[in-house]
Parts: C-alpha cells; sequence; structure tokens
C-alpha cells in the first residue's frame, strides 16, 4: 500500500465533508456570519486529518464498512480543532500565528474566537450523536461513544492536560509531570479516535484495549516528534514559529530526556503501537502501522 | 401542592447530587486542582436550579418514574453553569460578580475560568450519555437526547444568542433582533429541558412540540422578568448589580416596549405556557404550571 496516495484520498474525504459542514453553517443562520465564519476560517485552515484517518482506519480494521462512519470522524477534527482555536486564545498559548495564518482570535478577536470554539465543540457532538443514530447502533454503544469523547476531552483528559501544561510553565518538573501532561493533552484524543472507529464497528473488549494501547503510543510519539521539531524544524514548514517552547520555558522531551533519548523513545513507542496490532489482527491493510510510521518520520 | 415546598425539596436534590459531582472530580485527580477546584465554586455557588427541576417536572408530566433520570437533568445545571462562567469572561459581558460572588475568572483567572467552563460542557455531555445507558433508553432515543441538547447549546443556540447579544451592545436593534437573542440565549436551553424530560420518558411527538412550545414561552417570560429587575430590582437581592444592562448599553423589553407592556407580554407568555399544558394533559400534579408562574413573579 502507499500511504502517501491513502493519506492523500483520506485527506481528501475528510476536507470536502468538512467544506460541506462549514457552508451548511454559513447558510444556517444569517444573524451570526462572524461566528460561522471563524468557524470556517479555523476548520479549513489546513492540517493533516490524522484524528479521522485514524478513527477511519480503526474501523475498517475492526471489521467496520459503512462510509456514514465518515461523520463520527469527522467530529473529531472539529473537537482538534476547538481545541487549537482555545489553546492559541490570550490567557492561554497567547500564539499568533497556527499553520502560517493568522490565530482565530488574531483574526476574528477574541470573543468570537472563543465562541466559536465551544460552538465547534458542541457541533462535534452533534455530529457523533446523529451519526450513531444514523448508524442505528445497538444500545448502549452509543451512550459508551459519547461519553468516552466527552471524558478523554474533558478534565480527566485533554483540558486536565492543558492545565498542568500552562502550570508547568517556567517551572521545573519531572519526567512524570511531562507524561501526564502529553497523555493527556495530546494522546487522549489521539488514543480515543482510534477507539471511536472500534466502537462504531462493534469491537470487542480485547480489541478496544489494543487500539486504545496503540492510540496512547502513537500520541507520545506525536508530542516527542513536535518537541524535537520545535528544535530542529523550520518554522516555514511548520507554519508556526519553531523554537517556541524553549522561549516560553516549556519543559519538553528534548530537554528532560536530550535529543538522542527522544528520538530513541518515540522510536520505541512506534514499535510498540505495531506489535499490538499485529498481536491482535486489527490492521489487514498495514494502514495504521504506516500511519504510526509517518507520525514518526514527518517532519511538519 | 404547595410550590415552594416543592421547590425547596427538588432543589435540594440538585444541590446535593452537585455536592456529590463536585467532590467526585476533587478527588478524581490531584493534578489539577485548581480547575476542579473552579468548576466546584461555580457550581455550588447557588442558584434556583430551575432547568433540572423542568426536567425532571416535563419527564414526570409526560410518565416518567426513575429516579435515575436526575442524572441527565443535572446535566442542564452543568450547562447553564459553563455559559454563566464564559459570559462573564472579560471578552463576554466582563462581570465581576454572580450570585453574590466574584465571578468564577475573578477568584481563579480567566485561564482557568475558560477551561473550567469547557470542562463542565464536556461533563455534562459524559453525565448525560451516562443517564441515556443507565436508563437503557430505547435505540435513537439517546443519540436523539444528546444532539438536541449540543444544538440547543451550540451556534444554532445558546452561543449564537450570546453572538447576536454581544454585537447589539450600544447599537439601535429592533423587536425581531431582540426576540432572536432571547430566543436563543435564554429561552433554547429552558426548551431542551423541558423536551429532554420528555425524551426520557418516551413522550411522543405531539407531547414535544407541547413541552417545546411551553419551554418557548416560560423562556421568554424568564428574560422578561429579568430585564424588569434589572430596571426595578435591588442589587443585594440580585446578588448582582442591578441596572447593569442600560450601563453596558444594551436593548432590553422594557427599553423597547415600556414597562408596562412588557409586563403584559410576560404574563401572556405564561398565560400561553399554561393554557398548552392543559390541552396536552401533560401536567397532572400541575408543577409545570405553578414553575411558570414563579418564573413571572419571582424577585431575584
Amino acid at each position: 500500500m502507499d500511504l502517501k496516495t491513502h493519506l492523500a484520498e483520506q485527506k481528501d474525504i475528510v476536507d470536502s465533508r468538512i467544506t460541506e459542514l462549514a457552508q451548511g453553517w454559513l447558510k444556517s443562520d444569517s444573524r451570526n456570519g462572524a461566528l460561522r465564519a471563524a468557524m470556517g476560517y479555523s476548520l479549513t485552515a489546513g492540517g493533516k486529518r490524522i484524528r479521522p484517518i485514524l478513527a477511519m482506519a480503526a474501523y475498517r480494521g475492526c471489521g467496520g464498512g459503512d462510509s456514514r462512519a465518515w461523520r463520527a470522524a469527522v467530529a473529531l477534527e472539529l473537537i482538534h480543532t476547538y481545541t487549537l482555536i482555545h489553546d492559541d486564545l490570550p490567557s492561554m498559548d497567547d500564539d499568533d500565528f497556527r499553520r502560517g495564518k493568522p490565530t482565530c482570535h488574531r483574526k476574528y478577536g477574541v470573543r468570537t474566537a472563543t465562541l466559536a470554539g465551544s460552538s465547534m465543540l458542541l457541533a462535534a457532538f452533534e455530529e457523533l450523536a446523529c451519526c450513531c443514530s444514523e448508524l442505528a447502533l445497538s444500545d448502549q454503544v452509543s451512550d459508551r461513544v459519547l461519553a468516552s469523547v466527552a471524558s478523554a476531552v474533558g478534565g480527566g483528559g485533554v483540558i486536565g492536560g492543558q492545565v498542568v501544561d500552562l502550570e508547568s510553565e517556567r517551572r521545573e518538573i519531572g519526567r512524570d509531570t511531562l507524561h501526564y501532561i502529553h497523555s493527556h493533552k495530546t494522546a487522549a484524543l489521539l488514543r480515543v479516535s482510534c477507539t471511536l472507529g472500534g466502537m462504531l464497528a462493534a469491537a470487542d473488549e480485547r480489541q478496544l484495549a489494543a487500539l486504545a494501547s496503540y492510540g496512547e503510543d502513537i500520541g507520545l510519539a506525536f508530542q516527542i516528534v513536535d518537541d524535537l521539531l520545535d528544535v530542529e524544524g523550520d518554522s516555514a514548514q511548520l507554519g508556526k514559529t519553531a523554537g517556541a517552547d524553549q522561549a516560553r520555558g516549556k519543559a519538553t522531551f528534548p530537554t528532560l530526556y536530550g535529543l538522542a533519548e527522544s528520538r530513541k523513545l518515540a522510536a520505541e513507542a512506534v514499535k510498540r503501537a505495531c506489535t499490538v496490532l499485529g498481536r491482535h489482527k486489527l490492521d489487514p491493510d498495514g494502514v495504521l502501522a504506516a500511519l504510526a510510521r509517518f507520525i514518526l518520520e514527518r517532519s511538519s
């Protein structure tokens, strides 16, 4: 399988569904055009669309074959975009650029950006619930899907990680805190993207645990590579300012483990992720393993 | 039925469940204590708990009798509290006091307040999904519950109303815009509180439409009374600054309709709400009608 072609095809599907959603929002209500425009702006600003692609790969790996599942997968990208909009706010990371473009609040103001982020989060839950309904999932499964996603994003997941991350700026932290931050801030959403795909395909508990373990490991690799790119990368290619972590006094994998050890940790995580997949036969066409390697080797 | 006693009993149930939730959050994760504390602070700051009480009254009115439904009803209070925390932020209404206490961001900072609000919203969806699962609702009903609530709060509901409200400050607006704002910002959540109760009790479409109409009308009355109290009320009793609307240059029902006409509009809305209930026999013990009258006659 040629991963590059596959990823490009899958990304096109996500992008076209996102364009459709954003156009629908704009048409739905002439009164709050700025809100809808801000939502569309951030959602169509690019991105690798890793989370929906992961979810669909896990869905297929567990035997799912209904293309209507894309609707739930794309909801994960809405959630991811919500986290980016709010993370960039002046009271959070205070970032001016994201993917080479002004951040949402730089373009639309803090007020509209805050509301656009929350509105995106709510749209994601609406999409998730509608998708579960369309797929006519068996009793309890859709409740579990919704509860898992809410839990992964909330105070015990992404938001909890963001809090500890912000509290740790310009402080010395230990490796356990670093792992806590990234297991929550980055890995939680990647992990639930994988298990969501499994749940939609009625995977059993053993398969769901394997998908969670795979998601946790690629989340760790993803974050380490992010930290490495911040040190070694090129601002233009990254679409954001390289060296931002250091400027902000953030502890990162390179600062706590060194460059060589960080690279080794990331490679080991990806290896573990691929081993779990193989053991549970969750990746017949090799897409999930290829995605894990892609995360390791990416340069932006 | 003595409404005062009934409301006090129902409020006690909500309050004790909320205390339990907040204590559970504090215990769940020692790492982000400030987030959990901020969530608990705003959630236990008082309030009439109208939304969960309405939901349970509608639930019983449609024949529901399972006390586990409280879990979904209380989720509405989490959502309401999320809207209050974010509405008070400096980039929104910039309020210093709420219910006689410093607002969340005045006590915990903008960053923590923003994250605590979002985390509360996500906790609400988790509670809703868990409640639907516990009640073992028939296929599709729980998806509809989740989608309706997300839709009522998002860009087509509460948030949409908030956007237009903020955009309208210090501008001349017409009556249609005033109605748009309050139908979305205030009524949407009250309306979905009523229909949520109905859905949990497997109400039919006719009953749901009646509950929505009742919710819309009491939402209108609620907002008009709020505006009137801002003009005529007492800051100490309100727990917030009376006259705030005028200071902020907000168009209100009294400014666009005058005091007498506003009072008449509110009374008519409550009358309509009670008529709908009677026509559909949705209020055997009279709680919903009593609640509507309570909303009209409240002084804080």
